[in-house]
């Protein structure tokens, strides 16, 4: 079993990470005999694991109880999340009750919201099995649900006592969202990590084919790399930005096809490659240094050229509108090198679209 | 003008005290030129001082935006939040906007939530206009809605930039919530300040009368009492409970007649009462300290006698289902002495009913 400790200011909490985590009381803690908890999951996630997690759990003594939410991103809703508080006062849970989200992005993310609101705050526990999840939603501390004019838009801060990463529940992830959930791990070895993005390159068909030793040790050093921007950067103000690397187009590709077209880890594949060609403009990578991570993304089975049809210039209207607009700059993430992010806020529109045409269907 | 220091671990926020200070731009630091706005009211208090924020705050330059959601506690809801989401997602609200509520405690709660939850986390600013707000929940950072299961049950810690409390608010507030706001104030004298008990025994009429320089001190001090056990326990794990000293017989008395029909500080005071009796009981307090407390609240027009018909075994369902219960045992908030309270899980059944009957019509 391999561990990373996150350090918050306040304290600090593990992820585990093994091959079978699930069936081992060892897993759990803090949990012990006595405590009750509560497990959030949902239809598609609950027939694989949550009879192995009840099971293991009522072996350590836990008294154990879930409710199952709707699959997918349309209901990481307030609804949900009522759907949760209404399970937790049936059953009486109090505040010393343990909040545990079994499934994938949207369950952390609602779960964790749950557990930040329910008397307070509770304790929780995630239990990512997407690797998407493994490696990205689940080391932050960021929950949330959507609100009809905007995603993302009502949540907390909220960190976890554990999170466990079995790495045998992505045997049932379908192939696609393996591909994706590897875009966020490119990704990490983009902006920080040079040594990790040659390992990626010479074992990237070894994740592909679930090698468990090797995606034991891939998902380690992406929580670690993640852990401690998250610890300089809780609350992102500053750093963690960086993480954002690719998103802007990337997001501008997910609202212009409507969310759920392309999977987020597809566009964010597509987004990467175009803020690599504008640091090529800027003169800090070069063109192999570009090729090396479209063939990189290639061999993960990502996209690497735009959505049929979608012009450069139907990037701009979505990218204005992000967050990360400040002072009416763009501000996108860019590389110095290959292991090495900035912010910048000095691209021009023309250089945007040039950098994006690089990247689209004649 | 007054003001309180609430010294937090991580910052410290003022408490602004005094007449007529909604009418003054400066009352509003940190609001400055540029900054956008939300103020949260209700369509009781609107009419009254909603156009006196939104015209001092458009002086100071600011961008200023209103919601309306229900008045009443049956409107303390998820619904009501979401009212707040969607209007600040219609204007355009960001990360950087700031939330104020104007109103009351359900205002209070409500906005003080959905500030802690916007974009999972924006600026917030707190206008009591009720006595009750102003010395209790306006002060401790506790924000939160209800369930039909469960009052207060949805929430979040989270603490304001400042609050700004006008006593001129309290001319438009009926008599009988003056009262049960009073019902607090004698609390706080009662379990941590025998010379503010006795500055209340002495000046209770002036404050019934609404003296603005009264009101003022009375204000302050409450708020210095609360901001002092909130800085010594954030997050309510030890003193904090102090501050429930009646509230368990109090709350036992609204939820036998129905939420809504005692207001709060009415039940407060009789159970205040009762706490006092079994206080006398442990040998603590003397039988001519329980009477100086019941004069005092019936000097502010407060009940001092159990609901008509409301037997004292009414009473104990109650009880034990509240969130204090801790082990099989009641714990109860007691006085040593005028001034000083403690933690009691040594009551039993007998002496509560015992310390209620001296309180229950014949």
């Amino acid at each position: 079993m391999l561990q990373v400790n996150v350090e918050l200011k306040e304290r600090r909490y593990p992820i585990l990470i093994g091959a079978g985590l699930l069936a081992k009381p060892e897993s759990y803690a803090p949990l012990k005999k006595g405590d009750k908890v509560m497990i959030v999951s949902n239809p598609t996630i609950a027939p694989h694991y949550l009879a192995t997690v009840e099971h293991t759990l009522t072996q350590l003594g836990c008294q154990v109880d879930s409710v199952l939410i709707p699959d997918g991103e349309k209901y990481k809703t307030l609804d949900s999340l009522n759907l949760i508080f209404t399970a937790l006062l049936e059953k009486n849970h109090n505040r010393d009750s343990t909040l545990i989200a079994l499934g994938g992005g949207v369950i952390g993310d609602v779960a964790g919201y749950a557990a930040a609101s329910y008397q307070r705050g509770i304790r929780f526990i995630q239990i990512p099995t997407t690797l998407l999840a493994q490696v990205d939603s689940s080391v932050g501390g960021k929950t949330a649900v959507n609100h009809p004019l905007g995603k993302n838009m009502i949540g907390a801060f909220y960190q976890p006592v554990s999170v466990i990463i079995d790495t045998l529940t992505l045997a049932t992830l379908p192939k696609r969202e393996v591909s994706a959930g590897l875009a966020e791990v490119i990704k990490y070895g983009a902006i920080f990590d040079l040594p990790f993005f040659e390992w990626l390159e010479q074992h990237i068909d070894h994740l592909i084919a679930l090698d468990q030793a090797d995606l034991c040790y891939c998902i380690q050093r992406c929580c670690q790399l993640k852990a401690d921007v998250v610890a300089r950067d809780e609350t992102e103000k500053g750093d963690r930005a960086l993480l954002n690397f690719g998103h802007t187009f990337g997001h501008a590709i997910e609202a212009h096809l409507g969310y759920g077209n392309w999977l987020h880890g597809e566009a964010v594949a597509v987004g990467m490659l175009e803020a690599a060609a504008l640091s090529e403009q800027f003169g800090d990578l070069n063109a192999q240094d570009v090729a090396r991570l479209e063939t990189l993304l290639a061999k993960a089975n990502l996209p690497t050229i735009s959505p049929d049809g979608m012009l450069p210039e139907a990037y701009l209207p979505y990218m204005w509108r992000d967050k990360k607009v400040l002072s009416g700059q763009l501000r996108l993430i860019l590389l110095k090198k290959l292991g090495a992010a900035y912010v910048s806020a000095q691209a021009s529109e023309a250089q945007v679209i040039a950098a994006i045409s690089r990247f689209t269907q004649a």
